[in-house]
Parts: C-alpha cells; structure tokens; sequence
C-alpha cells in the first residue's frame, strides 16, 4: 500500500514491468520492490508516498465492489458475536462483492473454512479476484447456489445472512447450523428488521438481540482536536440469535 | 453459559458436585453435565434457562475485572485495524484485567503469541485468572513489568497500549515494533488524544488516525421496534498509527 | 432553583413559613425570600447551594410527569420546524404532563395561544398544575376530549402530535390546518413511523421527514474532558410534513 | 418556498417582473403571486414545485454564509438552555452570517431585542442582508466592535459567544450579565473547551455544562425506513454557564 500525502491510498500488488498512476505523479513498481515497509518514496513529481503493508482493515476497504459492502466497524463485531476465530467453520449466505467472506477467510486461518453462496456468478468471480488478491482462495468454498434450496454444510457454529429477504432463509440457516450456534444478518432497512425478528421465533432461535454501530473520525490535529465534519450514518441493522433445541414458546 | 428468562446470563465451569445459585432459583451442575447446547433447563423453582456456548463477546462482557475493560464493540475494530490473525505475535502495554488479552490471545490461535506487560502484579494474576477459565493462558506472556523499561520484544507488527499516561511511552513502544507495525492505544480524555498525537509526531509514527466507536441495541420486538432507552457513551477514544523508518516532518 | 454540590437541582415556590428538605441539609424558605440570583447559600449542614433562576430547559426537565416527556433536545428543534414564536397559534393532540405544552406556552407570548387535547383528565389536571407553577395557564386551552373527534381550531399552522395511534387522527389534524401549515409528531417505534408515513401521503400532507436527535453530555473538567458513561439512547423519532391542498399523488 | 420534486428547496421574496430559475425548468414569479400555500405549481418544463412558507428552520438553513454557521439542531436547545422566548433581551458575541441572530430575533419578538457584535464589517452587512430578507432588523443592534473592548449592556440574562478564542472575552462576557444569567458558546475544537472551562472557573461563571448534538435524518420510505447514509458528524461543542456572584471556589 502507497499512501500518498493528504492521505488517498493505493493498494497493488507489484510487478516489475508496471508502473502506478496517481493524482500525486508516477512511481514504478521497480522502484518499490524490495524497499522496506515504512519507507518514503517519491514520484516522478517529487510528492512524497509512504510504503505501507495494509492492515486487513485497509485490505476490507478497498475491496472491489459492485453491491453495499459491511464495513469494518461491523465486521470486527460480527466476529466476536459469532465466535470466528483459528480452525472455525463458518457459512455465509450471500457472498456480494466478498468483504465480510475475506474477513472470515483471515480470521479462521490455515485450519478453518468458509463457505460462501450466492446466485449470482458474476457476484462470486468478484469475490474470488478480492481474495485472491490477498491469497485466502483456498479456505473458501464459492458456491453458486440460491440459498432457497438450503446449505449443503451441517452442525455449523457460525452463520451469517447478507441477503435481500433475509428472513426467507431462516429454515435453511437452522438446518445448517448446530444446536447452540450462532446467526449473524444485516438488514438495511427497519421493516426487515420486524420480518426477521417475527421469523425467528418459529424457527428454533432465542435470544435475539438487534444493534448498530456507528463510527466517527476526528481531525487528528493535537492543538485542533475535534471530529470530521461528516461521518456514515447507515451501514445496516445487525441481528444475532442463538439457534435452540426447540421453539421460544414450545 | 446459561440465560435466564429476561436475558441474565451466567457463565460457569461445570463441577459434578457444585450448584449454580440464581435470582430465578438454584441449578445443580450435575444436571447440565452432558446437556446438549440450545437445550431448556429448568431450576429447582421451574424457571426456565437456556444452556448455551458462550461467544467470544459473552467472554469478554464477563470478564471479572478491577479495572475499567475495553468493550467488544472496539475490540473488535482493534483487531481488524492491527490485522490481529492466526500466528500474530501483539505487544500489550497495560494488561488490566485482560479482556482485551484474551481477545487477543483468542484471535491470534495456537500459533501465536501475546506479550503483556503490567507492573502491578494483582492485575496480572486477575488477567492469568481470565485467561485460564477459558484455556488460553499457554499462548500469553504475562510480564510484570513497567512499560517505562522497555518492552523485551523486537519486529513487532501490532502493539496496543491501553495504560495511564500511553504518551509517555511511545518511543518504548517504537522500539519493539517492526517499520510498518501497527500501533494501537485507547485514551479516555480528549486531552490525553491531543498529548499523544503530539508526541506521536516525533517519533517515527505516521497515518495518524482519532475515532470513536457507539454501539445502540435495540428491543428485538418486532411489533415496536425501538432503541433501548439508554446507551454507553463513552468508553474510550482510539488511536492508531503506523511504525515509520523516518520522522514524519523530516 | 437551588443547586447542590454535585449538580442535583431542587425548582420550588418560595414560601414563608416552609422549608426544602435535601440531602444535604435544610434550607428555610425564609432564608432565600429576597436574596439575589446567582448567590451561594448554606443549609443547617453547612453544604452550599447555588439560588439561580432555572431556565426553560430546566423547568421542562422538572415537569411533574405520569408519563414520557419529550425532552429539550427535541423540544428546541420542533419549536424551529414548526415555527412555534411570539403569536403563533398552536395546537397539541395528546397534553400528558405538559412539558411540550409548556414550552408552547413559553414560546408563543402572551399574544399567542395554545389549545391542547387529551382524553384523560388526570392528565390535564397534571399539566394544568405544571402550567400553573410558571404561570402560563392563561394561554393554554386544555381539552378534555378524544382527539378521534376532531379539533375545533381551524387555519392552524402547527399542530403537532403525541398520542397512541398517531397515524389515525391525520385527517383531523389537516381539517384543523391551513394549507401549508406545519404538522410534527413523535413516535417511540420504528413500526409507527412507517404507519404514520403510509398514512400521511393520502391525507394532503407532503414534505416527510423523519429524524432523531442524540444529545450526549461530557464531564465538564477542563483537564480530563471527556463524554460522560451513559447517554439517552432514545427518545422517540420525529416526523415533520406539511399540510398540501391536494395528496401527494394527484 | 418552493420546493422541487427531490426536495430542493428555493426561497425568495415575489417581485412581478422577475422568474426564477431552477434546474427543473423556469417559474414567473408573476404566476407564483396571490397562490395559496400548499399549491402545487409548475414550471415550463412541466416539473411540479410545492408552494409553502419556508419554517423557520427552512430559513435558517438557507442563511447565506461567509463562514460556518450553527444548525437548527443547535439553535433550538440554545434558545432553550438561554431562556429566550417572547421580551427577552439577549447578546451575541460573534455576529457571523447571522444564522442565531436571526433566530434569537424571531424568538424576542416584538417586545425583545438582540444585540449582536462583530468587528467585520462584510460578516455585518451579509447578517443585516439575511435579517431584512424575513423582516426582523427593527429587533437587531449590529455593532461593529470588538469583543475584547467589552459589550455596551448590562444585567443580561442571556448571552451567547461563538467567536475564535471565545474563552478570552468570559470577563467581558460576566461584566455585561446579571447574577444568574444563562452563558453559552459553541466552540468547534475539543483544546477550545478545555481552555473555555479553565477561564470559567475564575470569571464568576458556576454549573458549567458540556454537550454536543447529533441528527440523523431517515429516508422517509414507510415500506423501506433506514438511515440516511451520511450526516453531519460535528458541528460544534456547546458550553453552557451561570453567572454567579462570587467565584466558585471562594
């Protein structure tokens, strides 16, 4: 990752015959290979760029995308409620342009897997160039699949829905998922925030719980410290629920 | 962990010959031995709870503390900012109670390894206690330590800070790390952001970035879908930065 | 008003022969009769209090309540989107403690009314009794009557609700307004606002506009200043339109 | 007000002779003239526009500015935290564009007054500009003069500050104030608030209080409600005061 002054950030895998455009001038990717991270390179233009490895959270941001993505400030929570961690197994309903199925894929390690569906095969090639782009291809299962016709995985501790109509899938999710595991969703809207929660209570899942996050950067100016004039106001609601043995009003 | 009705939750290690004592009457360990998770139990006055595996995020609200803990809401984003992952090695500068070591020690698996460091050996043997109730005290250095003398690490890629006084010690914490590392600190006063932001620029540290996180749950009803009456405000302001090779005005 | 140490406020009407009881100590109301605002006085405990005027805002986090108030937070920003100041005409559909019907009544002068409905006369008579003790009772018509059967105000320019089932008295609110007036309510959940949304696009009302407002607190310490712990997460959603001479789609 | 199909909005004072033009195409304003509120009309491109009296939010919003004014979000809890409503006489430290003077004119009335201070001439006439477009200069002393050389009044119960480096005129500032007089400011940096509570402690100003305000708007859809995607993440913190008799720490 090159970050240029004022802060814009390119992330580009080098290769030596090619060269980087910015609004800052050009460097060639011969010039960078082999150079320490942390160094301060300059371009043709003499505007100063800092050689930096990206952090996943840079990596989650400049995923390609062709759909809303979860940010960062979702995905870090969503792995704590589900418990994805080293050697875990999770499933993914709705890969999109692959953000959060990257996050997953980093997070399980060597000895875990992700298995990702979607419908839509120009959705999964997306999301498959977005991990190889990091070389986490092969921990993840792409499945073109409607998760209408269910999951094919079995006893899964951690299930996450990022679909429209989520609430549709809930049969399925349950089928999928062992006793005691836990569903993540994000739903945009308030209305399907309602749906969702009405399905769950027919669906062998307790302990509900709906939130949001919200995330607001500051000028880092130590004598003028004070927050950005602007900030995202809207990523998504976030539901979880634990699935049970029996209904919530059995 | 077992949920009462209206969401209290406990979380105990099982011991044949112990019983659980609630406001909702009194269970026998024996009897949840070999229980299937997502199961109903009830106690010795017919209320209902549920047995269930902990998620990491129950862990970590649970963790017994002396001190002030970091929520999961930034634990989580701290992770995805300091690319904590399987095989991580991470410094910590305050040990505290050790939630944020576990999480820590959690994410980074059983080829990782966290290195903290307190001075005050009560803390350390509360964070060995939190540690050990869920089997992960092998993967973390506990040092007794002033973070004043030095951390003995070198090449570090994440290192968090989470002390009195964090401005302080931020050439110690330049030492350890490797260029290009990723440094972390939560301040709880906008004062110590604006002391930490300066002495950040004197030595070798870059990208400076100030936020922070809300968190808003919802009543999951979804007739009346609504924000819970009142929220935490403030847990702490967040710093990161990067490990430069040269000052930044040089 | 009187201020203790520590912030805890006491709002009462001074008379001769009575005396205000605290938590820390006793004040006889003939100690303060006379003195100047902005004095420190002593109880029979030696514990200061500050005599000060309480401001509107005070007054209005002081009403007498048996139900939810609508806070200042709110209060300001609905008097601004209703163009509540010196003459207006005002109507309220639901009075309870009569927070808002108070700053109504502050707002519009002793040129301007407000006419206030509600169906429950232990309602009215609390709100008639917080009225009465900033002696604004003669500008406000409280109704003992179902909001259901209409208004008796014609050509009002705001109105504004604040009752169970808000979205079925549409219709009387616009025969109570003139084209063009304003219309604000405040509603607890999600589902409300869309029900009111729904019906409001078939009842000569135009311009929708939902919103909330988050007011968070620091502690006032110029050396550790930082937000307070907890905040009010919620309120209720305000809901603004403006009365139209034929529906939306027309 | 005209308000656009998409919700632009255009305000403007009707003269016979004159149109407007928008990006939906050209009104007469000779068409516009003698129609009732709440009319639709339409432009010659066959685009409609609503017809309604700009709230007096709608006007403070379309302040035309040389510098960062305050919100309505803002205004409407300052009128509260400062009491000013119908006769109230109130000063201002900071004329700006004029956006809180115009609203704290609206407010006084008739019977009120404002006086409002600025040493820029050009910041003076664009507020005399704004103030005549809605009629209210008759209530407003514009005076030309710096701050630091102390306000022309005395035994004001309200006063309001948002100047650069507010905490230097707080002696002027209680000089001009009653005992127990209501204070505010709005200062945009965290370091100008920690400078601002030092000064007051010493300048007889007691109850010193900090907040800051956030909106967040909603997508007024009933079937899909959510979130605007973005807001306003700052505009300034407010500091609010009393005026005491003797410092607070006497």
């Amino acid at each position: 990752m090159l970050v240029a002054e004022g802060g814009k950030q390119f992330i580009t895998v080098l290769e030596p015959s090619k060269q980087l455009q910015t609004h800052k001038g050009v460097l060639q990717h011969q010039d960078l290979i082999g150079q320490s991270w942390g160094t301060t390179i300059f371009s043709h233009t003499e505007h100063s760029f800092l050689l930096i490895q990206p952090s996943l959270r840079d990596i989650l941001l400049h995923t390609k995308r062709q759909s809303q993505i979860i940010y960062p400030k979702e995905i870090g929570y969503i792995l704590l409620r589900l418990s994805v961690g080293p050697g875990s197994r999770v499933v993914e309903g709705g890969t999109g342009s692959g953000a959060l199925t990257t996050a997953f894929a980093w997070a399980v390690g060597s000895d875990g897997r992700v298995h990702s569906y979607d419908r839509r095969e120009d959705m999964l090639e997306l999301a498959h160039r977005n991990l190889e782009r990091i070389g986490l291809t092969d921990r993840v299962d792409l499945n073109q699949l409607d998760v209408e016709s269910g999951f094919q995985e079995k006893d899964i501790q951690a299930l996450f829905l990022d679909l429209p109509h989520a609430h549709r899938y809930l049969y399925q999710a349950r089928e999928a998922m062992a006793d005691g595991g836990a569903l993540g969703a994000i739903l945009p809207t308030a209305n399907q925030v309602s749906r969702f929660l009405s399905e769950l209570e027919n669906k062998r899942f307790s302990l509900p719980d709906v939130c949001e996050i919200m995330l607001r950067f500051y000028k880092p100016n130590p004598q003028r410290l004070r927050p950005m004039d602007r900030m995202v106001a809207h990523t998504g609601y976030l539901v979880f629920a634990r699935a049970v043995r029996s209904p919530e009003n059995d």
